[in-house]
């Protein structure tokens, strides 16, 4: 007898039917009992007569397998609800649960929610945040597919970082040193190099931060392109603009469900994304909310502030921070002027999910921004040696995916938009 | 002026066009020159009249731009070619390529390949093997998605080995010792168990595997899934058959012009692929290839003579092995009787592809096959606790992403079919 979905009962109505799933609820009455059974599509009723069914034995989250007839019913959650004929456990669950996963609200804290992963993972308050982040990856996929961008795959065992820091993890690599891939920033561009032109990558990135903030995981999963034959880093705004808008509406079609059991609303961006200089940003800073001291750099609350002012002035849930300094940014930064970048970072209420720019497709401008920065070209030469025949100019960007969804869905914790995350004590599951 | 790509000049006959790309080949004749661009979408014959243009001190793979007009031609390439109005270098070759990429067969070694990564994936034989991969990762992805599994993104960075194996990178963790995965298998299965029921994931994997051969790659791309409320393992035995059905459709469907360049075929499977007992093929290959010594596992020769075996005798590129040996298989496998297991491995034109089978989902069986595997428990709890609050009978595989493309293509190493690969000595690029 093949296994019905619970979301598809409705079309057996007055059918004998076999369900399969976990056992969510058992509520005993005097002569029937209530089993709330929970597939991967949905809940259902089902009502036993305890004369012929006994569940007195089966612990919540045992899985088991109904036959039965479905029946038209009104109940909570479908008209429909399941009459059981034999009811059968297929593996029992063994303890008690360590947390009551079957209520409305999840309470517990962060941590006993990670360590009990897979039986929070149950619970639709958490699934709900990764079918929404399925969907935030799908529409970035389909958008950039649609725009002849190439998916690709590159090492996260390198030889050297790409971005020149020292926040990296070091790997034994037999006789060697290797690192753990700081971002794909090179072979992104060694790939446009190659011909392919727009390529995007979803993928792990690490980052050896020991800060411990609901902000920062130090394994996430960057959703990073890069675009060959761009005129300035406009076009790079203007496609990440274009980008946003149609995941969000893909977000808002497609995670109705979703959204709702999380109370969360994804924005609109009516018009444009407000573009302000970084320096503008910081005198802004400084008149409206009197926040000094940003010496080149934003910190969490200047980030902060700047986005209600986006919000508050502006009308716009995210803000293009643009021209960041030279010195902050990374050597394969194009410069603009004497100090400062083409380059941007973007801003969704109140936290950098995306930081952008062009990027030097000159040989010689390259090694001479590289001493500009203090590093020694010597170290790259896999790199730059690409910039001696033909690289075009480009840019690209790099969007965070636990950020842009915890953002999204208004989550405190970075976290807890993560599967299994990595921070700087957790390792486990 | 907007760029045309090459692949719509057909739109534009006797119209003015900017177009973009790389100096592919250049011909000078006595009063014109012939100038090859390539971008991204193919190669086009550019006229140009040497009164008026000068090509002398452009090097090859030089990034141009060229305005002119599309007029009907015949030519090598395709039925048009533009007229040169103006010739412009974007970003000068600076020096004379290292390797030859211009002509129809790139004449050089892997290691040279390899070094020069950006510059050879600029030839179209080396690019049509991503092109293809791409297609291939497409198509496993479609498929699943179809069949209501949900993509996930799990930890590569461990605590502990899923494989109980050595061959593993060590990571330097803040003050913690990790690992990199090796495989998914753990996650994968805690997300069937947290309701998903199906999911996938198409990631890295790592192996620290001293050897250094042309079907290893110690940093690898696998495709893999887990499906939960099965029956038994020839379910999944059926769906990737049915996966695979579907891929080498859309391959050959999809990707006609680089089979094509690569002069390979995609095979047809009309039937069902061959299934046998993997004692019985160990007997074939003593009987029909007078192969002995194989003590419960295949060598790289026994798995070409039983393909061999499969194609010749039994008319498939295909074979499934099954019931393995239960001390061959890792300690999350279902064992069938005393000394077998509900497994399989999937050999394709000479080497395994895929292994998978059906997993373990009762704690108490799990421990117990943890001892008799000489494992302890102990160390697995973040592992075995699930299996404690309902696990769904469930079962998997994987597939090694770079074999299938270099099987599928006749690729004789497994390096030419990953962008930046990993071995025993190679870090960069």
């Amino acid at each position: 007898m093949q296994r019905i979905m619970v979301n598809e009962l409705n079309n057996y109505i007055n059918q004998k039917v076999q369900i399969k799933g976990w056992v969510h609820r058992i509520r005993k009455l005097k002569s029937i009992t209530f089993i709330i059974i929970r597939d991967r599509t949905g809940l259902v009723q089902c009502v036993a007569n305890n004369e012929e069914i006994n569940v007195s034995e089966t612990k919540l989250e045992s899985v088991a397998y109904i036959i039965g007839t479905v029946l038209e019913s009104k109940n909570n959650l479908n008209p429909f609800e399941v009459s059981v004929g034999k009811f059968n456990i297929i593996n029992r669950s063994i303890e008690e649960l360590p947390i009551e996963i079957n209520k409305e609200i999840l309470e517990v804290n962060l941590d006993t929610m990670l360590n009990n992963r897979m039986l929070s993972l149950r619970h639709q308050k958490v699934s709900s945040i990764f079918k929404i982040q399925n969907i935030i990856v799908e529409g970035f996929r389909e958008f950039l597919n649609k725009e002849c961008f190439t998916e690709i795959s590159t090492p996260k065992l390198v030889e050297g970082g790409a971005e020149g820091g020292t926040e990296v993890f070091k790997v034994q690599y037999f006789e060697k040193q290797a690192y753990l891939a700081q971002s794909p920033q090179f072979y992104k561009q060694m790939m446009v190099g190659a011909g392919f032109e727009r390529v995007y990558e979803i993928g792990h990135v690490y980052r050896a931060e020991e800060h411990n903030t609901n902000r920062h995981l130090n394994e996430y999963i960057s959703m990073d392109l890069e675009m060959g034959f761009i005129e300035d880093v406009e076009e790079i705004m203007n496609l990440e603009e274009n980008l946003l808008k149609f995941i969000l509406k893909k977000v808002t079609k497609e995670c109705k469900k979703y959204l709702e059991i999380l109370k969360a609303e994804a924005p609109n961006i009516e018009e444009k994304i407000p573009r302000i200089k970084f320096s503008e940003a910081i005198d802004i800073l400084k008149k409206e909310y009197n926040k000094t001291g940003l010496d080149g750099d934003m910190d969490p609350e200047g980030e902060k502030l700047i986005c209600k002012y986006a919000k508050e002035k502006l009308g716009c849930d995210f803000i293009f921070l643009t021209h960041y300094p030279r010195k902050k940014r990374p050597m394969y930064t194009m410069p603009c002027g004497e100090l400062e970048t083409h380059s941007f970072d973007l801003l969704f209420r109140g936290i950098e999910i995306t930081t952008g720019g062009q990027r030097i497709h000159e040989y010689n401008m390259l090694i001479d921004n590289m001493k500009y920065k203090g590093l020694n070209p010597d170290n790259y030469e896999s790199y730059t040696s690409n910039f001696k025949y033909g690289m075009p100019p480009h840019g690209g960007l790099a969007i965070g995916l636990e950020r842009i969804t915890s953002r999204l869905l208004e989550i405190e914790n970075v976290r807890e938009a993560s599967l299994f995350p990595r921070d700087r004590t957790r390792l486990i599951p």
